[in-house]
């Protein structure tokens, strides 16, 4: 099919689920449980591809758009034996969006469409229910006339005076009137009168009509749904998530099916496997007399779709095996033969009409990072996938959230759980309560933790989400909007606590006559569903076996190697724990903060304010132990695997006191007058200290300070060699930018390593010579580079920082602009900038290796942590990433799959 | 010949003038002058081959160099009709350096080898003149001892304790002892003792025997000339000539003639034109009864040449034109021969041995600016040189030189001369007095202008001469040592000034008994030799006519554009004079700098300071006139051609202020508190304000601030239309390192252009919108970059400091040092490092032109104004470079000179 149109049903289609980019993934998993032969309404969808013309050619159609749409609901009408816009047998038609990637609620849909004043009398024949049509009719209006006629018409009304609250109003106030408790209330009399209303209101307010001819309505739809992607909503989220704009979004058209045609009717969602914590069973929510948006929306508290997975929540509630065993067993059998048909879980829609199930939907589900380990492991163990696929079905984010902390069970068991609700979103959040969104953002700016507490989501808390650590909603249930937002992050959440009485203009939560006001601390188990006030202890969730089994399975297939960036003793034991086959970056000056830095300050110090080659030697001779002895325990835990020291790094004004009083403190504790410490600190001033004297430039200017460093490596090296322990250091030099740095750096290694070899009595020290590439002209130098260089380690902060001309610590004052008006599209040190910075790498590497073929190459910048760098790494034909050890599982994922990426391709 | 040695001699030669490379420069002309039938001492040249076989093999020699040798020095015997070692017909040599490019007396000479107690004898039968081969052996006793003996050993003496002086004190001693007034009262038996005693205090001092064996002395000179190669003065030379250490020197053996033989021989120096003026004749010193080393040490003040040259110095001193006409006539028809030959100014050196004339070298003479530009000219008028040789005759450092200021003759006519010397070096020059090379250098470095006044000066000097802005001595000619080094730079300077008397301990000078003291004013006119007590006026040398046609020929051969970086009317109207075709850089933020910057800082504070947009808008609104009055006075006096505005650059905390008082003056003109200055005067802080909020990232943060400075520029060139003048300026983004950076502000720029257009009402203003490339990024991504950019131009200095990692206000403490330790070539600020910046640049333009063909390529950073930069930028296809207005002539010749090697090649 070569048109912008693609129809389904009757068992066939003109797609299938390979053609998601082009049908979206409703469109795409519709098609193929139409060839599944699934009970699936007929439909048609309009691809992406027409979206993307759309937009091109200023929101006008391809020409022959018309006769492909008018001939895909021929053939709607004559599966389904209906007609659009016929007076007897009137066909109805949704419109819905359809993305490559889902984007749950952002974009707009329009039910019951084909409804009007010519078809409502055959609709009432046909249903025989005048009171259902009319209550359909009033809900094609208050859809239409918001996102059609409303939002896609570019209306921005202010808060409170859209047309749908308007409507609303309207029938608040009839419900007012006729003391009536609530909407099923309605006689269809009364819904005939508000739908009049409804119409005079809407020419009122928006000047024109409400269009009452089929076609007129669906193309509205259609069209909506099209500019619903450039919405500010679904901008906001693409940016978010990092989906590209060029994108589009499809248009399925499909004929309606009713859930709410009586108590035979029903719509519920479901999972194929437990989305929460990877459970194999048929997993979700269902209400009867509904429609599918009253499920996701959250408003009504939905039914449990069985007996097994009912919660401490909904056990009061009739599941959908109880209530309709039959359907129950169909979608049952339809799970079943999804899960084999796609070998992964599926995320389901189905809609019972009068005992007849409909299937309206199938995806591959999210999940929780625990439940993506699960059922890898369990669809592995069951013969569903094998070992590869396996390990692509965790993303390296979800395991970052296995890795997140958890409440400590221990503590819970003590505390009193002040509020429950449905666990949405895994591991524990501890944060001070905040009541709307504008409150999340910018207490996190502030720095502060907030746990964001809504009655319910929608899709305008998205930025307010985000910011918080953890969400708490009254209402909703696991598929709700805030559930689902929250799972898609690995965010704590807790949806559905319904004892929580908010009141935001007073900004608190009653809870049993107690108030939690704003600012307020509270710990979640969002595993659990509990809700704690105060703060409570956290622990490591990376403890569980299936972890470690599922790693062991990664590093099958991972290639690349991983080190660790880390320096004290008890992080370098984290980091083998974690899997760490070296040091990639020993920073030397750690020594000099933090705990036990006090004494190797002050000699660094004392070296510092030296006035003479021969003070400053003494103050290093003073020194040398110290950073000879961190070595030495950080080379012993390693056990002979490399551990590349990097040399002192920083501008020596870092470690010289600026504040008065220590200064008085160091004249006083090295015997000078204050005024000779000021001075001298004063020369060490820079305006641009990221680009000043620091890195090699210490050490071609003060060689005795590179000299001493050499020799605490090799020495430490001696001994242990000498104590019968295997030693592998690596020497880094940092902030090249000529081969000749490196050069003249060598000429003092060499020596040191001639006389270490000699007082030791040692046949040999292994050791390599290299360098950092930080530099961008070490980059484009790296062939000169690596005639000396054995190993380049990659130190992607700075060198994107150069790059860029971005000053890590003064971007502030832009970086948040150029995101939102996508100048760039992720902050460059979270992500690494292929394009640009990517570029010189690749440079690098081909220059170094035309040189040394055998260039061991690595990253010890931040981004080495990162799954999409690490990615490129590998890509680029890295030797190792290093990462902090916290990152580790997370770089051995990311490397593995993309092994397994690249052996595919 | 393949070999390692070159013979010449007798109308033949191995070599010719075009093998400088391989055998220096004095090797090949010696060969030349052979060629074509001089009068040439037989000799032989070791190439600089074998220098650097010798320092690459640890001091050894390539295995048949002994060989090679032995048969060159038959070579020798045989035309000479004399015998290396022979008792009866003794053959003395001269070992000499010659590397590709002249050194002047960086490297070591040793004359009369082959003198021994065996061919002393022989020597002395053969000359009849027993003082003289005494006297030539004391001499060969003192320069081998010290030069081979110690100096190429790597004795390092204490000050004062060296063997030459050593012997020179005995020496001294002895005339003390014997009443004598000079060394001419010395008698053969005298010189006889002082031989012996010279050689029992070698032995002691440097404990070996002075060599009594022809052959060990010839191979210790060859090694002691080679050796000199790497000595500290020639590297220092090296260094700041920027000749690179792998060339070598060749060593040059020749047969001793003697111009110290009796009245009837002499030695001279000479230049077939005037190598201070350039005028037509040849010119040069002689001496009587001398060897070539007494007229180049400036020891003794040295005759005319003939009477045409004579000048108020030397005068009343007999020329060789009237002393020895024949000899005379002889060297001025080899003056001839060798000028028409050569087709440049050449630089001899000749002996007369007994009234027979030999050449001892010819070279391409070193010639001040003024000198180059008259020769060009002059030699272009008499057909012995076309055009595009002339261009080329002048080297860009020569015109810089022409560019400097004169002292002013009316000026000069009211004062009196103090003291008269040899106008050894151009241009006119005033400063402070200092005594030695030591003060010269630590005066500058404090900021001062220094004149080196020294009684003569040595290779010692040069560090002192180069931190001077002229040299003054009291002894020596113009072919002395002073001269030559600081025509070589084209400095001021002034030598042989007779009434000088320079007391060195006292640090003063004291002429017709006035005291002038370390640290008092002169002023100095190296063209006329006149020094002058106090500050003299100085004028612009660019009045000169000649200047003008030169640069009328050189236009001829320029393909690429100059445009200037200015902004005031004054500087615009210099840089037209200069002969810019467009302005490159307007720096908008120059008027918030010096003169007139009151109002429109004050305004541009107001705005800076404001808290909403609205505020913002308003102080703009104010500044608006400035900013747009401004521009148009520039577009108006360049009247067409293009002016390029680049949008304001510097990070806002630049203009605020920082100290309390003029924080509180602020506050009081804004009518706000001192708290709310100071407060947000600290939001603008940055810890690397170079890579921080500025350029192109304050026009996507304040986009109003754009928008005013886009509505300036349109508006000035519309006014201007409508006027009926004509405006073509460029709209300059700086900072850029992503296109959708270009795309944002074009967004704008279009909005804003619209809206003039509609104003002025007329068709059209004919601009172009481009962007600076100065971040690394930019030049990585420059495909994309000219996807939106109409020209690149190249910033770079701020592209040097990212592409190094280099802030250029912090490389103080560490550039010194990676310039010393050779770490890198030249301070890359001043010259464009083509290796990675170049690399970046050639990428960038490749790029940019892939996307946009025609994409206008220019550089408006200093290195627009340096000629090795120029001809890079040729190199790589730009279509202009853009300098300070007084750099456009030079960077005018570097353009056509780049045309004429690129035409060539």
């Amino acid at each position: 099919m070569a048109g912008y149109v693609y129809t389904f049903g009757n068992g066939k289609a003109d797609g299938d689920k390979s053609q998601k980019n082009l049908l979206g993934g409703k469109g795409a998993g519709l098609a193929e449980m139409a060839r599944l032969g699934l009970p699936v309404p007929a439909g048609f969808t309009i691809t992406t591809g027409c979206c993307k013309y759309y937009f091109k050619s200023d929101a006008n159609y391809p020409p022959h758009l018309n006769d492909e749409v008018e001939n895909a609901l021929k053939h709607i009408e004559s599966i389904m034996d209906m007609k659009f816009g016929d007076p007897e047998q009137p066909l109805l038609v949704s419109c819905r969006s359809g993305a490559r990637t889902s984007m749950p609620g952002m974009m707009e849909t329009v039910l019951n469409v084909g409804l009007t004043t010519k078809t409502i009398p055959g609709m009432i024949k046909k249903t025989n229910n005048e009171r259902f049509v009319y209550d359909a009719y009033r809900r094609l209006i208050m859809m239409y006339s918001d996102v059609v006629m409303e939002k896609s018409e570019g209306f921005e009304p202010d808060e409170g005076k859209g047309i749908r609250i308007q409507l609303e109003h309207i029938m608040d106030q009839m419900k007012i009137n006729k003391v009536y408790k609530g909407d099923t209330d309605f006689t269809a009399e009364d819904l005939k009168v508000l739908s009049e209303k409804f119409k005079i209101k809407i020419k009122e307010v928006l000047g024109v009509e409400f269009p009452d001819e089929p076609h007129k309505q669906l193309w509205g739809a259609i069209g909506a749904v099209f500019k619903s992607w450039n919405g500010k909503r679904a901008i906001s989220y693409r940016r978010i998530e990092g989906i590209p704009d060029e994108w589009g979004t499809a248009v399925t058209v499909q004929s309606m099916v009713f859930g709410n045609m009586g108590d035979t009717s029903a719509t519920g969602v479901g999972f194929t496997r437990n989305p929460a914590t990877g459970e194999n069973s048929l997993y979700g929510e269902w209400l009867p007399n509904a429609q599918g948006e009253d499920v996701v929306a959250g408003i009504r508290t939905p039914n449990p779709l069985n007996e097994a997975t009912k919660n401490e929540q909904n056990k009061h509630l009739p599941s959908l095996e109880k209530a309709m065993p039959e359907s129950y067993q169909q979608l049952h059998d339809i799970r079943d033969n999804l899960e084999s048909h796609f070998c992964n879980m599926q995320d389901l829609e189905f809609t019972i009409q009068e005992n007849k199930l409909y299937m309206l939907q199938t995806r591959v589900g999210k999940r929780t990072g625990i439940a993506a380990l699960n059922m890898a492991m369990d669809m592995l163990s069951e013969g569903l996938i094998d070992e590869k696929t396996a390990v692509t079905r965790v993303s390296p984010a979800q395991l970052d959230e296995l890795l997140h902390p958890l409440v400590d069970p221990d503590a819970e068991t003590k505390c009193r759980v002040i509020a429950k609700g449905l666990p949405a979103g895994p591991g524990g959040a501890c944060g001070q309560i905040v009541f709307t969104s504008e409150d999340a953002v910018s207490w996190q700016k502030k720095g502060k933790n907030v746990i964001l507490v809504r009655e319910e989501t929608n899709p305008e808390d998205v930025e307010g989400m985000r910011a918080a650590v953890a969400v708490l909603t009254a209402r909703g249930g696991m598929t709700s909007h805030a559930a689902l937002v929250a799972r898609g992050w690995g965010k704590c959440c807790i949806v559905g606590a319904g004892t929580l009485k908010i009141d935001v203009s007073n900004k608190k939560i009653i809870i049993d006559d107690i108030e939690y006001c704003e600012g307020d601390t509270c710990t979640l188990n969002g595993s659990k569903g509990f809700v704690y006030a105060g703060q409570l202890p956290m622990i490591d969730a990376t403890e569980t076996p299936r972890l470690s089994e599922f790693m062991t399975i990664v590093d099958k297939f991972r290639t690349m190697k991983v080190r660790t960036n880390a320096e004290t003793s008890k992080d370098v034991k984290i980091a083998r724990k974690f899997g760490a086959e070296g040091i990639g970056l020993f920073r030397t000056e750690h020594m000099f903060y933090g705990e036990g830095s006090e004494k190797p300050l002050f000699l660094l110090r004392k070296m510092i304010l030296s006035n003479t080659e021969m003070e400053r030697r003494a103050a290093l001779e003073e020194l040398f132990p110290y950073v000879k002895n961190e070595m030495k325990k950080t080379m012993e835990i390693m056990n002979g695997l490399p551990v590349t020291f990097r040399l002192l790094d920083p501008p020596l004004h870092e470690f010289v006191p600026h504040s008065k009083q220590n200064q008085q403190e160091l004249a006083r504790a090295l015997n000078v007058d204050v005024e000779t410490i000021a001075k001298r600190s004063e020369l060490f001033n820079e305006s641009n200290p990221m680009m000043g004297h620091r890195g090699v430039r210490l050490g071609i200017t003060y060689p005795e300070i590179s000299e001493m460093q050499f020799r605490a490596i090799l020495e430490a090296a001696a001994e242990l060699i000498k104590e019968g322990n295997k030693a592998h250091p690596e020497i880094m030099v940092p902030v090249t930018c000529d081969v000749k740095e490196l050069d003249n750096m060598k000429v003092l290694t060499d020596k040191i390593y001639n006389g270490v070899i000699a007082k030791f009595r040692i046949d040999k020290i292994d050791y390599q010579y290299g360098t950092m590439i930080e530099i961008p002209r070490a980059a484009l130098l790296a062939d000169k580079m690596a005639g000396t260089a054995e190993f380049f380690s990659f130190g992607t902060n700075d060198l994107t920082q150069m790059t860029f001309g971005f000053s890590r610590d003064d971007i502030g004052g832009f970086m948040g602009e150029y995101i939102d008006k996508k100048i760039i599209k992720d902050d460059p040190f979270q992500t690494l900038d292929i394009e640009g910075v990517g570029a010189l790498i690749q440079m690098a590497v081909t220059k170094g290796r035309s040189t040394r073929p055998n260039l061991k190459i690595g990253i010890c910048g931040e981004h080495g942590g990162d799954a999409a760098s690490v990615e490129f790494c590998y890509q680029c034909g890295f030797d190792y990433v290093s990462c902090s050890p916290f990152r580790l599982p997370i770089a051995r994922l990311a490397a593995a799959q993309a092994a397994i990426v690249a052996e595919e391709n």
